[in-house]
C-alpha cells in the first residue's frame, strides 16, 4: 500500500485502454494515441513533460489490459493520487490500474521477461454487438480440440517468419513462445500466449491462420508445415487487432513487490 | 432447425442490443430506436411494412442480451434466411440471435410469464474503460454478503412504489421478483433479477438505493424499511442504465418448443 508520502523517482504504471479509437500506443504526427493521451494527462496534473515508455507498442485497434510504462517524475505526489488524478484527468478509453515506484535501471521493455497475450474469438452463426470492438467473430463452427491441436505445434522455440508481418529478410525471428491456452465460455474463445516477445503481427496471423485452416479443412497438424516453410505467404489471413488485448507484463522481481497505490 | 421451406405467418425473434446510442427501444419522433430499426430491416429484406411488438420496453442506453418482439410476415422465407439477412442489413449495435414460428395467439408481452433482468457493477476503486457502457462504476468497497442480504429482503411480492419512477398515485404499484441471484467475478458484480414483470426504473432504483446505502453505513435489513414506506423519495438514486441488460423473457411453453432458425 501507498506509503502517503510522496516520493521523487521513477514510476511505473499499469495501463488499461480500449484500442478502438486509438492509432495504437506510440506517439504519432497524426492521429490520437495512447502514449500523447498519457503524456498530456501527466502535465496536467504535474507541469512536467515525461516521456512514457510502454513495454511494447500495440497496433492501431489492439486492447491493453495490463500494459506497462514508465516515467521519471520530480512531483512530490503519492501514488495513489498519481492514479486518481491521472484516471480524472484521461479521455474514457484509457485509464490507470495501479501504480509502482519502480528502481531507476527498471525499463518498461528491457526488464520486460515474458509477456501474455489474449485473442478473443467469438464462434457463433450470428453475430452479436457485444463482441464488435472486442472479439473476431467466425460464423463456421471451430471446436476447442482443433483449435488447442493447432496451437500445441507451436509451442518452444521456432522461426516464426510465417508468421510474422512482411519485412526485409535479414531480421532474426525466432522466437519462443511459452504456453498457449485456451478457453471456451459463452461462445467465445479465449486464446492465451505467453512468451518471451511476440514480432510484429505473430499473433493475429497465427490465429487467423488457424481459423483459415479450419474453414478449409486441413487437419490441425498442418500449421507444422506453414511454420516450417518460413513464408509469410504460405499462412493465412491476418486475424483483426480487435481480439487482441496486450494481458501483463512480467518482471523479475515481479512488480507487484514494490510499493504500490493500491 | 429450420426446415428450409418458407411459410408466412407470425415470427418471434431474440434480439440483442448495445442501448448505447439508441434512445430505447420503442419508436419515436426524434432519435434512433430499436424497433425503428428492425422494422426498417424487415422492409430492406421483404418489402413488407411490419409492426414489430417487443416483451417489454427498454430505456435509453439500456441494453438487451434477449429481448423476444414478434411480427406477422406474408412474405415466405425461411428463418435461416431471415436471421442472416436481418443482420446483414441491421446496424452492427443490433442483433437478430434467433427465430422462431409461433402460433397466431403468441404475443411477445402478454405470452410473457417471467422476466430476467441483469444488473452489472463495476466495483474497483479505479475505472476500466472497458466496462464504461457496460455497469456502474462504485469505487467504494461493497462486499457480496451485503448485497446477498439486502436483495433478499425484496423476494416475493410487494408494492414497490419506493421503487418506481414517480407518477400518479393510482397505479399499481406490487409486483412479485421470484428470485434475485448475486454473482461476482474480476470485480464485477452480476445482479440477476426475476419476476412477472417490474416497474419503470425499479431494478436501478433498487441497485442505486443498495449501493447508497453501502455508502452510508446502513445494515442490509434498512431496505425493508425502506420498502415499507412505499415512497420513492425515501430510496436511494437511481443507477444509471448502461448497467442493465434485459437477458431473458420466459414463456410457457419456453420458445425453444417452436420452429427455430438455430
Amino acid at each position: 500500500m501507498d506509503s502517503g508520502n510522496g516520493k521523487s523517482g521513477k514510476i511505473a504504471i499499469i495501463v488499461q485502454y480500449d484500442g478502438t479509437k486509438f492509432n495504437g500506443w506510440q506517439y504519432q504526427n497524426e492521429g490520437r494515441t495512447v502514449q500523447q493521451e498519457i503524456e498530456n494527462a501527466l502535465k496536467i496534473l504535474t507541469g512536467e513533460l515525461c516521456a512514457v515508455v510502454s513495454s511494447g507498442r500495440t497496433d492501431s485497434g489492439v486492447h491493453a489490459i495490463g500494459q506497462v510504462a514508465h516515467f521519471n517524475l520530480k512531483s512530490d505526489i503519492s501514488l495513489q493520487k498519481l492514479c486518481i488524478g491521472l484516471n480524472g484527468i484521461l479521455p474514457r478509453d484509457i485509464s490507470v490500474k495501479n501504480a509502482f515506484r519502480v528502481e531507476d535501471d527498471f525499463h518498461s521493455r528491457y526488464s520486460a521477461v515474458e509477456r501474455e497475450y489474449r485473442y478473443l474469438i467469438y464462434n457463433f452463426p450470428l453475430r452479436t454487438p457485444f463482441m464488435r470492438y472486442r472479439a473476431m467473430w467466425v460464423n463456421y463452427n471451430v471446436d476447442m480440440g482443433y483449435v488447442k491441436e493447432a496451437a500445441s505445434y507451436l509451442i518452444g522455440e521456432h522461426d516464426f517468419a510465417s508468421f510474422c508481418k512482411k519485412r526485409s529478410s535479414d531480421i532474426n525471428t525466432v522466437r519462443k513462445i511459452s504456453s498457449i491456452d485456451i478457453s471456451f465460455i459463452d461462445n467465445v474463445y479465449c486464446v492465451t500466449f505467453k512468451g518471451n516477445a511476440f514480432l510484429h503481427n505473430m499473433i493475429r496471423i497465427i490465429i487467423g491462420t488457424i481459423m483459415d485452416m479450419a474453414k478449409d479443412g486441413k487437419g490441425p497438424e498442418y500449421i507444422n508445415e506453414i511454420l516450417n516453410k518460413r513464408d509469410r505467404n504460405c499462412s493465412g489471413k491476418t486475424a483483426p487487432p480487435y481480439g487482441l488485448y496486450l494481458a501483463r507484463v512480467y518482471f523479475d522481481p515481479e512488480l507487484e513487490t514494490r510499493e504500490s497505490a493500491f
